[in-house]
C-alpha cells in the first residue's frame, strides 16, 4: 500500500473496513521515519516501542469490535508543547530540558479516547516563540519540497511530518500563525479554531491571551476530523468557553452557494509576491464558479492587528517566562532570547494601549463578519525562504502579516494549499470566519479542495 | 412640601399623579443647594437657568399629557466625567479644562429621554482615581454627617448630594469602589452594574478595563429605576455586551426565601471595625429571618483580587494619561500624580500577570456564584475617616478592599446603609450577585430595607 499520499480519512476507512490493520500502517510510517527524518528533521522523539506495542493491542482487537473509535489505529503526531503523559517535552527548547508531564493535555486524552497512536513529539520553533522553526538547539526543520528552505513555524515539524507523510494527522499550536504558517509553507491543512474553543490544558503557555490549539492534516475532511475530536469546553480551562460545538462532517458537502465571501485587499498585501496574489485571485475565481458571492474588500486594519498582536506576543511570553528569564537566559537561542528581552521591556501602558487596540479590533471584525461569511486572504505575503541567511525576527514579520490578525480577534481561521510558485513551493491560502463558525470555513475549504482536487494536485510527491 | 426626605420614586409618584410640578421640585432642589453646598461642596457646576427653564416647560406639559416618562420632571445630578452636551466638564481636574462635549453620553441621552432634569455636575476625586475626593483644585466633598469627614470618593459629590437632598439620583462611576464607597461612607444607595451592561461612551475614561456607570439613590427601588433605565447593549461602545436587560421593578417585591446568601469570611475582614462587622452580621441575620438561607462562607482570594484591581487601575490611567503625564503633569494634583506615576512604572509582565489572575478569578467567583446567590460584605472595612491627616493613597488601599474585587471580576455589587457607629457615621453593606444578576442583588437589598426601614432610619436629618 501506497503510505505516501493517504488521507486520514482514507486510512480510517480502510481500518474500518479491515482492509488495513493498525499495524501495518505504523510500521510503514515508522519505516518512514527513519528514512526521511535525518534529512527533515521533524521529530524530536519517537515513541516506536510504544507505538508499535499499542498498534499491535488495537489490530489484535480488531476482530472482536464491532464499534471502532474514529481515529482507531491512526498513526498521529504531537507538538513538542502539548502534554503526553509520561512523555519527556521540552518545547522545542532547553528551558524545558527535564520535564515529564504525569498528566495528558486535554486534547491528548481526547485524541486517546478515539483511538489514536501517538508517533512522537515534533520538532517547533524554540518555545513557539517565533515562525521560522530554525531551532539552535535540535536543528532546523526542513521544508519537504526544497529541503534548503525553511518549513515555517512554530509547529514547523507537524506540518512537515504531515505533508511527507511520517504521520496522518497532528496537533499543533498557533499564537500569531504558528499553524498556519508552515501549513502554507509546506503545503498542509492547518486550522486554528476560535479562541476558547480548544482546551489548552496541559499545553505550555506563550500567551493567555492569544494561544490557540487546532490540527494539521493533508486534507480538510482529515482537519474537520481531528477538530471535531478537540473541540468542546474543558471547565479546567480559564480561558475555555463553554459554546455548543457541530458536527462540521454532517455539513463538508453542502457547497458555497450563495456564500458571501470577501476577498481581502489591503495596502499591504502589495507586498505578497505576485505568483502568491494571483493563486490568491484564482481561488477566489473558483469560489465563483462554485456560486459564492465574491467580492473585493478591504480588510479592516490588518497591519495594525499583527502589529499589536506582535508587541502582545513578545509581552505574553516574557511574563509566562519571567523566571526563566532571569535566572537561566543563557539556556535560550539567540532569537527568543532577543524577543523576551524585547517582550520584557514593554510598559504596562503599551500593553494596555495594545489591549484596547484589540478590543476595538475585535468589535469591527465582528461587524465585518456580519456582512462576510468568509475572507480569503494568502495565508503568507511569501513561500517558504532559504534557511541561509534568514533573520529569524523579520522574516516572522513578513510571514505572520496575515495570520496574526486572527490571533488578536480569536477568530478561526485555516489555510490550504492552492497552488505552487514558479520555484516548485506550495501557496497557502486562508480562509476566515467569525467567532465560532468552524463549521463554515471547514465547508468552504471543502468544496475549494474537492473543486481543484488539491489535496491530491498539491500533494508532496516524496522527492527525496 | 418636605424635600429633604423625599425619595425619586414618591417624587415620581406624586409628579405622575399631579400632586408636585417638576418646577416646585426643581425650585425647592436649587434652594436646597444654594444653602448646603457651600459647605457640602458636592456641587462643581450648577445648571440653574437651565434646570428652571426645562422645569417650568415640563410643569406647563403636564395637563397636556396623559403618558409622562418614567423621570418626568425629576432633578437629578451627575458625575463631573459623563458627557452632558454643551456643558464644561472637567472630571474634577484641571486637565480638562475647556473641555465642553457636543454629544450626551449614552446614559445622558437615556436618562434626558426619560424626562430626567439634570441640575448639575458633582464633585469628584481628580480623573476618578481615588476614593477620598480630597479634590486639590475643587476643595473636598464633604460628609453631610459630619463634615470635617471625607465623604469617600471618586463620585463623591455624587453620594452627598443624594444623601443631602441636593438631587434625587446620581449617575456615578466606579472603577475600583467609586460609587459603592462614598454611597457607604455618606449613606447612599449605589449600584455597579455588571461589566458591559450599562454603556461607557461619552464618559472620560480611567480604565478600558474596569469603569462602570451606575446609579446613586436614597433608596433602593430609586436605584433600581435608574439601573433599568441606563442599562442596555450600546453597540457604539466596544465593551458593552449584548444581553437582555430584565425589570427590575417587577420583581422587587418578590422577597429573599430561599435565596443562598454568602456571608463573607476573610482573613482580612477582622481588619474591618468591629461596629461594621457587627451590623452586617445583624443584616445577615434580618436576612435570615426573612427566609433566606445564609451561609459563613470563605471569599475567594478577596485580598489578591483587591491588589490586582489596584494594580490594574494604576497602569490602565496611565495609559489613557499617557499624553498628559508627559506634557503637563504639573496640573496633576500631587496624589493623582503619584498614582498615575506608579502606574506608568509598571511593566507589561506584571500587566499580563494582573490580567491572567483576572482571568482566574472571574472563573473562580463565576463557579462561587453556582452555589451562593448573593454573597454580602461590609462595603468598606471603616466609616468616614476625618479630612485632616489622610494619607490618600493608604486610605484608598483599606477603602478599596471590599468593593475592588467586583471591579477586576466585573460582577454586580450595591451598597446601602446598614447601620450607624458610635460616632453617628452610616455604615454601608455590600451585596453581591453573579454577572447579569442586578435584579436579584436589588431584589434582596429591597426586602432588607424594606425589612428594616432602611431608607428611613439612616436617612440623613439635615442637621447642618
Amino acid at each position: 500500500m501506497d503510505f505516501r499520499h493517504i488521507t486520514l480519512t482514507e486510512a480510517k476507512r480502510l481500518i474500518q473496513t479491515r482492509q488495513l490493520s493498525p499495524l501495518a500502517l505504523t510500521e510503514a510510517i515508522l519505516e518512514r521515519i527513519v528514512r526521511l527524518n535525518p534529512t527533515l528533521n521533524c521529530y524530536l522523539s519517537v515513541f516506536k516501542e510504544e507505538a508499535l506495542a499499542r498498534a499491535e493491542r488495537l489490530s489484535k482487537a480488531l476482530k472482536d469490535r464491532r464499534f471502532l473509535n474514529p481515529l482507531y489505529g491512526i498513526p498521529i503526531g504531537i507538538k513538542d508543547i502539548i502534554a503526553i503523559r509520561h512523555h519527556p517535552m521540552r518545547a522545542g527548547s532547553k528551558i524545558w530540558e527535564g520535564y515529564t508531564p504525569d498528566q495528558d493535555a486535554r486534547v491528548i486524552e481526547r485524541l486517546r479516547r478515539s483511538g489514536a497512536i501517538f508517533v512522537g513529539y515534533h520538532n517547533m520553533h524554540e518555545i513557539a516563540l517565533g515562525v521560522t522553526n530554525l531551532n539552535p538547539h535540535f536543528g532546523a526543520a526542513r521544508n519537504p519540497w526544497r529541503p534548503e528552505c525553511i518549513s515555517g513555524g512554530s509547529s514547523g515539524g507537524s506540518a512537515v511530518a504531515v505533508v511527507s507523510g511520517l504521520c496522518l494527522g497532528a496537533l499543533g499550536t498557533d499564537t500569531g500563525g504558528s499553524i498556519r504558517i508552515p501549513a502554507s509553507l509546506c503545503g498542509a491543512v492547518g486550522l486554528k479554531p476560535t479562541f476558547g474553543r480548544v482546551s489548552l490544558r496541559g499545553v505550555l503557555p506563550l500567551s493567555w491571551n492569544l494561544d490557540h490549539v487546532g490540527p494539521l492534516g493533508r486534507s480538510v475532511a482529515d482537519v474537520a476530523l481531528l477538530y471535531r475530536l478537540i473541540a468542546g469546553y474543558d471547565p479546567q480551562d480559564v480561558v475555555s468557553i463553554p459554546k455548543a460545538v457541530g458536527d462540521p462532517l454532517s455539513r463538508l458537502e453542502a457547497g458555497v452557494v450563495g456564500l458571501r465571501i470577501a476577498l481581502a485587499q489591503d495596502d499591504f498585501f502589495t507586498q505578497a509576491e505576485d505568483e502568491i496574489l494571483q493563486a490568491v485571485r484564482a481561488a477566489a475565481e473558483v469560489f465563483r464558479s462554485l456560486g459564492a458571492v465574491v467580492e473585493e474588500v478591504q480588510m479592516p486594519a490588518g497591519l495594525l492587528a499583527a502589529q499589536t498582536n506582535g508587541l502582545m506576543v513578545i509581552s505574553d511570553a516574557a511574563a509566562v517566562y519571567e523566571k526563566e528569564l532571569s535566572e537561566r537566559a543563557h539556556l535560550f537561542g539567540e532569537d527568543v532570547y532577543q524577543r523576551l528581552r524585547n517582550g520584557a521591556a514593554v510598559t504596562a501602558s503599551q500593553y494596555v494601549q495594545a489591549r484596547r487596540t484589540q478590543t476595538v479590533l475585535q468589535k469591527q471584525y465582528r461587524e465585518f463578519f456580519k456582512r462576510y461569511d468568509v475572507l480569503l486572504t494568502p495565508t503568507t505575503p511569501i513561500t517558504a525562504p532559504t534557511i541561509e541567511g534568514r533573520d529569524s525576527i523579520e522574516a516572522a514579520r513578513i510571514l505572520t502579516r496575515f495570520t496574526a490578525p486572527f490571533n488578536l480577534t480569536g477568530l478561526p481561521a485555516l489555510s490550504l494549499p492552492c497552488g505552487f510558485s514558479r520555484e516548485g513551493l506550495p501557496i497557502g491560502l486562508q480562509l476566515v470566519g467569525n467567532q465560532w463558525q468552524e463549521d463554515l470555513i471547514l465547508r468552504a475549504a471543502y468544496a475549494y479542495e474537492q473543486a481543484t482536487n488539491a489535496h491530491r494536485q498539491f500533494a508532496w510527491s516524496d522527492t527525496l
